[in-house]
């Protein structure tokens, strides 16, 4: 597996959907959980440290921690998504993306799904080349939509 | 011990020391530490779960995930004290205080470390009623500042 | 009675039901109230003075005066809930958070009742140790919702 | 006396005082005070009951309650500073500006004590008619600053 | 005619009618328009110089500088009512409130008609004594809603 | 004249030399006041009625009225720069940009009389052809700084 | 061609139409695109280059790169419109707003393609003053809505 | 070379070396670079085509567009740090992260150099597995800052 996607609660499903269907689109192995770091702590933490995933995505809203929390267990990239709940998202995108240093989260933009799982193609492409071919051909419309 | 203070940083200092100040001025048991949510997580549960402390005080600035991130490994009232990092400190107060239901935090003001010491003073007073006299003489001046 | 629920209008019935059905739930003794600090100031304060609960949870939109109007009048733990009428609850919130010192509420989340009336317990579980179960079982899913 | 001023903490004194310099050159009888919503209720409630005041302007920061508290015990106009402590001063406006219904208070800018007092003269004009020329002497130049 | 209610936009009208059933209420003459500060400036102008009212009530959105323009023509109270176009309406409350010292605007609430009427009515009640009786019934709930 | 740049305020004047500057780099005619939309409304009016001005530049913090208010009274194009005095000039942008329909201003970024001056200047070419040479030279460093 | 609209994204239509709508009443020759300067770059510049318009008019949400991202090929004035995507359009409007020094760009207010398609119309009215009488009749309701 | 360090601004300077500093204590490759997506298109352009670095960094304040126009030139990962210069850098962090869909930018916290140049090895050690100890030994304190 390569790509593994985390949301914080059910409410986060439809952003949680359109990374995997990117994800999928591209061929990219990845596997889909919903896991909250304040409600399912200690089963989040086995996940994320018995994962052989490359890269996390972590989607979450309002106290948005479950990126951070992620990224204080391994060294691997994560990529965080902030979902509208409250105050249009603010809150989340806030306390995803204000990472004290040291432990950073790649923040994208607020229920931005797809470029969660876009970024995460960008980065396995660094070691997977034929990423780059299909990064391209999405690009200029080849992948769709 | 009663009260166990945290600062996420070392930079966190005095909102720490004016919280601790209240505590020691009330003669209740307090111990002061500095233990990072993201940077120290191992360590943090362990002093959490071992804990006998009443009442956790928790101080963070920017995507301030302390105060939520110990409210999930323990169902002891958890009081969160956004500091003014950047943003006047409005990053810290929306990670702190929009926990999502189930796990929650007791969020005080920006830099608030007094009001955070004397709530979990009321905390204990609903137990220990001495303290109850002693906030009352506070508010009227009595112990001070 | 145990907690106090007191909410300042009738428009923000939805999240003191929230608030009270957690009580419920939990076998917590309590009373809810409409009461507007800037409308029902006289009565407000005979309902405060006057009260036996041990913590009072007060829920309130706009300039949500009401948890810092009860902080007060008593050295009891009071909780803060605001609500979003306008700007998505902003105004609710910092109305609420950002009191001075010597007179400190517990803010949770806008519109987070449950979340209010779960701090209460833990706030009540350091007299009450019955609760301590309860609110452990709640966490991992045994009451519910 | 006709305005009685009133600051919610000795910090907001260089607003009151810029209040009071342009009350005492519009020769308006006034009255200065420092005292809290908060931490002075009971002293606070007295002196709105016993004043004879015609206007009210109160100037706090923070969770800035005083102007509303006041105007929940009278009926005369309660004009509101909000005072610059954290945020910019935005916690404070919100919380003066967004009184509910039944019970306004007349907000103005951050921290503009000056701005306060005029408004205090422009309503009393409206009883006093020699204010009506001084204002007019005032925004042409003529009494200063 | 003691009060004139002014909106600056066809748009504004519940507010504006919400402004004018509370006047009827209390029996106070009123007089209600439509006119921008933008697009009538002249109409306005001749409008606000001729008028006899004591106090004015401005409504407006957006760029919301119908208040601050009717300030500029007189030294007669002027208060601003925000409304809620765009931003939630946060975009018309500081334009409405932070005017620059010299020339004070009276503001309230966000779409808040009501409270600028029962702030008019304070006004008045400074010289005509019969409406105090009327603000004190109000309160206590004989002149409704 | 093809410029008039005008501040509000003596305390913008900084911003207002920055604009004028650049327009006397460029070569182009400009005339500065400090007039307030304000405290200075007629003389205010008076001057942009008579202006043969092309382009006019409005710099103003606060409640910055003075670009709109200078729109509502001419068609030619109004330039606003919005100045930091509170709220890091959020005011004075919101102000400035959220201008009703069919009064338009061109507002540029927080206290950056640069570009207003550049913009003015841009403008000026569509009708003087010289002045896009300057413009294409500047940009690639010739006209400086 | 005069003026060249372009728009973002397809989902910008409402605010493009607007605009055009403005263009077409006053008989000015306008182009209209949909073109994003992140997944069109190079069509866009191309498109860009080869214009002949005296002004571009560009409308784009969140991270609206595009009127800077014009700007940044030409000395042309460029109009930029913010739509409300996310966050009530503030990430837009900061983002076309605060442009650094040397490269401005002008706004109006978020959603306004009328105000965009009017303040083209006043710049072009510098050299073609045919559009002056058009515009003033249009302020005084002659050419509308 | 792995990664391109891209500065808007000179005024950037600070956090650039931040970010460059960790690179060289990881002893990665790295190239530092001071050009604006404004002022230098052309040039900055020509360097991200020819570049065969794996990662790139960009810092912008203001309208911080660099990231998303580097973003939109390649389908590598590119990793944004938004710098305070106005408002806190709430406009430099929003026009950074909000990018829209299929163009994804990584967004790490204001000012934060250091996260952005550990996120970028972060990304660099899917395929380069040193660099997996290195970022194990850094956390707990082996390389240092």
């Amino acid at each position: 597996m390569k790509v593994a996607v985390i949301a914080g609660s059910k409410s986060d499903q439809s952003v949680l959907e359109e990374a995997c269907e990117v994800l999928k689109n591209f061929q990219v192995d990845y596997e889909a959980k919903v896991l909250s770091a304040h409600r399912n702590r200690k089963e989040l933490e086995d996940y994320i440290m018995k994962s052989n995933a490359d890269v996390f995505i972590a989607i979450a809203g309002l106290s948005a921690h479950l990126p951070g929390f992620i990224a204080s267990m391994t060294t691997k990239p994560v990529i965080g998504v902030p979902v509208s709940v409250k105050l249009g998202g603010l809150d989340a995108l806030l306390s995803i993306v204000q990472m004290p240093s040291k432990v950073p989260v790649a923040c994208v933009g607020i229920d931005n799904g797809k470029n969660a799982a876009l970024l995460a193609i960008e980065m396995l492409s660094i070691k997977y080349h034929e990423l780059k071919d299909k990064l391209s051909r999405y690009r200029s419309g080849g992948i769709d939509k």
